[in-house]
Parts: C-alpha cells; sequence; structure tokens
C-alpha cells in the first residue's frame, strides 16, 4: 500500500516502510499505477490522477482546536498520552491526553530560523553548528545564534510537556530527540497515524 | 549633546532624553550643525560628515565574547547584575554579573518570526495577537502562531535570568517586559550606557 504525505515544501512517499521523497511539481504530473491514499497541507498540489485518495476524512479526532493541519492530526493519530513534535519545515507541538487533543502551537523550522537571522543581519549569516551545547551560555555569535534558535525550541517543548513521552518525527526530530530523557524518535509517525485511519475505514 | 544608535534597519537619535528615528539612507545625507556621537552596526552607513564620532572604542568592556556587537555592549554598559534584553529587529539576550559580561544569544525579532511563518505556508500568516495568555494551550492556528513566537522567547529569557533583574530595552522591550516579575523597561538604556561611555572619555 502506498501512502503519501504532502507537505509544505515536498512530499513523502511510504512503500511498506520504506520512505521516498518527491517535489510537489513531480507529484502532481505522477500517474500511479496503484492507490496512494494521501494527506495534503499544500494548496499546490493537483493530482491527474484519479488513484490519487484523499484521506482527510477518514480521521476521527477528538479536538477543540480550529482549523488543525490534517499532518498534525495524523502525527497524533495513534498517540494516547504524550507530546507529539513533527520538526520539519515548521516544527508542530500538540498535547494528547487519553486520545484527546488538547491543543498546540508552531514554531518555524530550524531552516526558517537560519534564514530570519540572515534577513536581520549579514552578521548574523551563520551555519547551524549541531554540537552546540545548550547548557552554555554563548561567547561568540555563531553559537548565540544556534543557541537562539535550539534553546527556545528545547524550552517550550518542555515547559508543555511536563514529565510526559515526547514523540518526535521529522526531518529534525532525531536532532531534537537527543535533548530529552523522555524522548521517542519515530520517523514514520505520520504514516502510522494514516495508517491507523486507513484500518478503521477498511480501505483497500 | 546629540547621540545615534545606528541599528540594522535604522537609527535612533537622542537629544536630550528626546528619541526620534532616521532612516540609514537620510541619516547618510544628514550634515548635522554640532557633533553626533554614535554607534554603529549596520555597514550601509556611510556618514557624509565629520560631526559623526564614533564612540565604539571609548566603551571598556569586560567580556570573553568574541564580536560582541557595540549596541549590546552599550546596552549592558550601565548594568552591574542582572539581565539585559533588547527587542528590536533581533532580540539579543545578555547576561552581566558584577559588572562582567557572561555571554548571551540572539533570537529573531517579532516581525522577522511572523515573516519566517509566513514564508513556511500562507496559511500562517498570521497577524500578531498581543494579548496573548501564554499560559493557555492553543486551540487554533493563529494564537498557535503567536503562542510559537512569544514563549519561546518568555522561556529562553526566563531560564537565563533565574531570579536576576531583568532589564528590557527596544521596541517591543515593553510587551516582553510584562510577562516578568522582576522586569524594568528602561528605553533609554542603550543611550545611557552611551553617556557613561562618553562621560568617562571625558568627550565634549
Amino acid at each position: 500500500m502506498l501512502l503519501c504525505d504532502i507537505g509544505n515544501f515536498s512530499a513523502k512517499i511510504y512503500d511498506n516502510g520504506k520512505i521516498s521523497h518527491m517535489s510537489i511539481e513531480a507529484l502532481n504530473s505522477y500517474l500511479p499505477t496503484q492507490n496512494i491514499y494521501y494527506i495534503n497541507v499544500n494548496s499546490k498540489f493537483s493530482p491527474k490522477s484519479s488513484k490519487f485518495i484523499d484521506i482527510a476524512s477518514c480521521f476521527e479526532f477528538d479536538t477543540a482546536y480550529k482549523g488543525l493541519g490534517i499532518d498534525r492530526i495524523a502525527g497524533c493519530y495513534t498517540i494516547e498520552n504524550g507530546v507529539v513534535v513533527d520538526a520539519g519545515s515548521a516544527i508542530t507541538v500538540d498535547a494528547m491526553l487519553e486520545n484527546r487533543h488538547l491543543g498546540g502551537f508552531i514554531l518555524p523550522g530550524i531552516s526558517s530560523y537560519l534564514k530570519a537571522y540572515e534577513e536581520i543581519s549579514p552578521a548574523l549569516k551563520i551555519p547551524f553548528n549541531s554540537q552546540i551545547d545548550p547548557n552554555a551560555i554563548p561567547q561568540k555569535t555563531a553559537d548565540a545564534v544556534t543557541y537562539g534558535v535550539v534553546m527556545p525550541i528545547i524550552l517550550s517543548i518542555k515547559d508543555i510537556a511536563k514529565n510526559q513521552k515526547i514523540f518526535f518525527t521529522g526531518g529534525d526530530g532525531s536532532f531534537f530527540a537527543k535533548f530529552f530523557d523522555n524522548a521517542i524518535f519515530d520517523k514514520n509517525l505520520v504514516f502510522r497515524g494514516m495508517l491507523k485511519a486507513i484500518k478503521q475505514k477498511d480501505l483497500k
């Protein structure tokens, strides 16, 4: 079974545990030979084949949140209790309690942060230092920027998670997971949610 | 005495307690009739008059930080103990202990954050809600974005400040100050530092 998670900048395709990436443009001209069950947050996605099947309506999700992205719903869909962090082009943070969604917030993704610094001043155009120690006060501009990206993200996730489990997914998920004792990294979290929704609806 | 603090996007002029703003372009063609003592972090600043006097060398500042911006030095220059937050186009956070600078970090400013969200997705183009309650988990996208801007900034300042006094300055300084019990807002903090440096060097 083929699944597709269409994000803000590209699409991820899941083929029985194997993940590949595709641009939105490539996806728009793609003519699959079997059904592709997808979720989509990108207005530029415009499939040319009836084999693309939108499964958004398959999710039965308990939340009071207005306008929650279908990717966030899918990421939370298999989580009973804890916090879900999807760290990609944006970083979404959602709290779950007894299969109910309590709310959540959105942070810019790492590359988005770095671009923001660069636009403030050429002096702040800094390559990201993934070896940063968030417990040391920075003593140079490069560290001051990396700390300014990483530390606020860590602290705001800690603040909402308290001692609960934190489920990380997305391209930068494993990077952030290492700063937390109670972290679980699952690169397939969104696809796992999609599979659950499909199974519930008994799609073929 | 005229002072001028030349930032990333514009300049602030201090005339005996009165503050006015000027674009870098306007400043570059400005021909003052009296001396203007300035600090500058903007490579586009190119004065046409010898009445512009760079006072960067007047600061004697104890720090191990490499490449600390002169605006951050000036902001810290009158602070013996505590944390200095200059919330403008960037938000700089610096820790002082017994007149010694311990280090600091840099966050994007509010408008920079909002632009970053907008570039991730049109769905995240959100007007800033200055009435946000940072203690409530957001229940809609507009709040999820505002919370994502404000909460990480608050938490990272709290984390470095612990129970020390926090001195806020800059365009968004008074907005952030209200989230802290131990906050002091001083819109003239940088100019106060400049005046101290000038006095020490006995410039006329």
